[in-house]
């Protein structure tokens, strides 16, 4: 397994789709496990011994509100870790977002956008396309397309 | 020991001092540790359990930034925890604000005031008072030399 | 009876469920009263005092907006104040938490997260649960039982 | 006496002089009194009480952080309270701004500018204005000194 | 003519409904006039005039986004001027919460939360009972109907 | 007079150099006035017919708090208005942010960063050279200049 | 050409529409093109640099989240640029605004409202304006039937 | 070269020496350059591409304010970037918190705290050291030395 996505509720695997699409779309070998840092801290840490022994190079860490999930999986292994944080109803998601970014030094968490799902994907795959040349071939695929839609829609317009 | 003060770092030992004076002058029996949830996950958990194994009846966690202490602390024990979110250079303390509060369902922190140690401490006292009336009298003690300092500021206007 | 539930408006009741709710599971004696601070201050004062006389050892209060209700609570008995602040249209909710636990030294208020209703009622079970481990074991149940539904995700997804 | 001002606290002091002083300027009746919300609830009703007697027609309440005093004020009299939300050192303000404007409907607080003494006593200036043509008079005489310290700033640039 | 409604945008007659019913009830002599700050300065002026002339007493202004019509119209008269930040799309009304209230030294403008209609015209109401002993009566009954309708819900839950 | 450059207070006067040196380093005719759009709004509006009869181009206006300076001149004139948001002690200038740059369709007002008064010169010039070929060309010597002082900066590292 | 309309997206079309309509009602010779600064870089760069052949006076931008569009243009040309941050879901359209309006020094934008797609047409006009009395006068006019309007709705209240 | 270590301006350099001693420490093949995205984008993108022909690794990115360029980089290479917001006077770095870590979908920026300069270095090892086991080993040593640290805290309170 090379990426392992953990998400802190199972109600954000409805936002997790976004990332996990396009994971599969790349060929990536990965594992989604929904495991709160706090409900189930044991269920996280089984899971990163896990990532350790496959050889798990990335792993993406999806939470909401004081979203300590990233940080908590950061500080347990040494293997870099995506922080996506997740809005909910009345921060517009700043809460997670902080909690997320504003690790002490020692422990980054490579944070993207507020439910930047997706782009935790491709994140993940330029990590792992550092040392794969088939993989930056379709990073790199992946984004023409998205210039020649921005092209197409000129076309339209 | 009845109250355990947990600190993120050591640079947060200056700010505790707010708390542990007061609850020195209360006569609480309490042990001060700095355990950062991140460089020292075993420390902080070693700590639980004393304190779990010692009948400590309430913890005080504070930290900045992306303050997951409290959070981590609560969920790793029955026992209440107060948490107090710590101002740092950038944010005012908002970032600690909203990782110390916006904990899920399951896993309260008790939030004080950015920077309120002494609240945290009074708090815990409170806590503490609830079967104690000795402690209860302390605290009413303590509320009333307050309301005679501010008659007394009066007088000096 | 060993909470009191306060709440700001008789609009915060459908809020306030999630609160009660559970204290009702957990067997908790309690009693909710519609009090504001502001157009029924004799209200809360004699709902404080009848709490003070029949043993109440919590007290949650509940407001939104300028939400001075748990502050003016805290102020006017040494029994812990749980307070919860209430999202309305404009803020997120941000205006009340900064009203409720921002307190001056010597009022606490034990926040916990906007629109954190159930937590203020598991946050009254652990302060409860310090002195009776009926309670203590029936929050490990309860803590067990998310525990369970996080696993039981995972095998849905 | 015309107008009373209410301080949160005695570190309140050197703010509220910028308040005072023009009340003296203007030739206003009044006093100042610290009196904390929380701390001394019953020497502010004590003070509101006295203020109704002696016919005060506008009650100024300065505070800071979750700044409860000016809207306590404003649920125990029908006189106009004018609140000033003061700075602390962490949220600039915010805090204070949201618990003094914030009020829920039928407890309004004319809300001046953070940390806005002066602009309260110039208020109350106003308020009392209203039926008084000779203070009237003053306060055209006031604005047009600012006119004229502007106009004399051009000639120096 | 008592009380002056100027509203920043015809979209704003909505909202002002809050303000305007509460000042009917209460038998205030009163005018709404839509006089945009930026749009129709000379309508903004000519009824300022026409209300000094008419010896009104004060002047609510509502407005949202960059918010200057209050500032404006303060800066134009000695009537003390309510203004109502109001909420738009994007921001929650802080920008207009921010443009109403942080205005200079020399003219304050009296502000209420955030949409709030109802408070503007209950704070005018007691600006004009400072001297009025009647509408002072009709201001108490007001909060008692309010006081009235909590201990109602209280016996409904 | 091709740029008018309008303070509200005096004491913007410091920040306003990094505008005027800018202004003067281009040749540009200009003229810096001292003129609140509270206290001094009929100098505000003599300078903006004044600055119509000469022919200016642009105005640019600098305000802190609730600054409506900017917006208000340019209710009152066809002429562009670049807008400055002036950073104060509490809110880091965010309150002058929103002030200046939220206007109301049909009154735009050309906002620049918080404190941006040298760009607000640059932008002014940038307008002017639009027609004028040898400040364009002073423009591209200026961002040359720029250029080289960052490669410079490397060679020192 | 005399304005070139850069969206960020091919979902900006929408709110782009309030901006190029008032640009067709004033008669201004104008292309919309969409190009995302990250996406297409290239596309910006060409369009800019055709902009620039064809004298080209004024660039409108409009980008959400991180919206780096407006400054990039900036950064590559000396035609001025007006900037419009859209707002998205999360947060309100701050993260845009901050994005568009705190340009270093050298590069300003002349940002407009959150969404305010309109005032960027119109900012747009005023430009062109400055050396077209035409232009100018349906300006004016323009400015008139929204004083008419308001002047209506009074009528209709 | 593994890392480019790129700095939107010079003025960052102090800040950035928490990055590079770091790397120096970890026995990182770096250069540092001053390239900012607006004064110097040929410079920007001269670097990228020597970047990629060297077959660097990683990119770290610092600037403030409108902090556009991590993002521009991550637009031009398929090379991770890691972002680090700076603060700045007014906004304690929360407009280039916004302006790095919002970016659109396709090109991610790995961000870390405001001013986390120190992480930006630390990430960039855990990255290179998926593939490293003599650098995961130095990573792992850096952590502990930092527990060791923490214990050692504790015997000195």
């Amino acid at each position: 397994m090379d990426v392992l996505v953990l998400l802190g509720s199972s109600s954000d695997l409805e936002t997790s789709k976004g990332c996990t699409d396009i994971l599969k779309d790349f060929g990536i070998d990965f594992k989604t496990i929904v495991a709160s840092a706090h409900r189930t801290p044991e269920l996280v840490e089984e899971n990163i011994k896990d990532a350790e022994k496959s050889g798990t190079k990335v792993i993406i860490a999806m939470a909401g509100m004081a979203a300590h999930l990233p940080g908590v999986v950061a500080s347990k292994t040494l293997i870099p870790v995506i922080g996506v944080p997740l809005s909910s109803k009345n921060t517009g998601g700043m809460d997670a977002l902080y909690s997320v970014v504003q690790m002490p030094t020692g422990y980054p968490v490579a944070t993207v956008a507020i439910d930047g799902s997706k782009n935790a994907a491709l994140l993940a795959v330029q990590l792992l396309a550092i040392n794969d040349k088939k993989l930056k071939k379709l990073l790199q695929d992946y984004r023409n397309k998205m210039k020649e839609a921005v092209i197409k829609a000129n076309k339209e317009i």
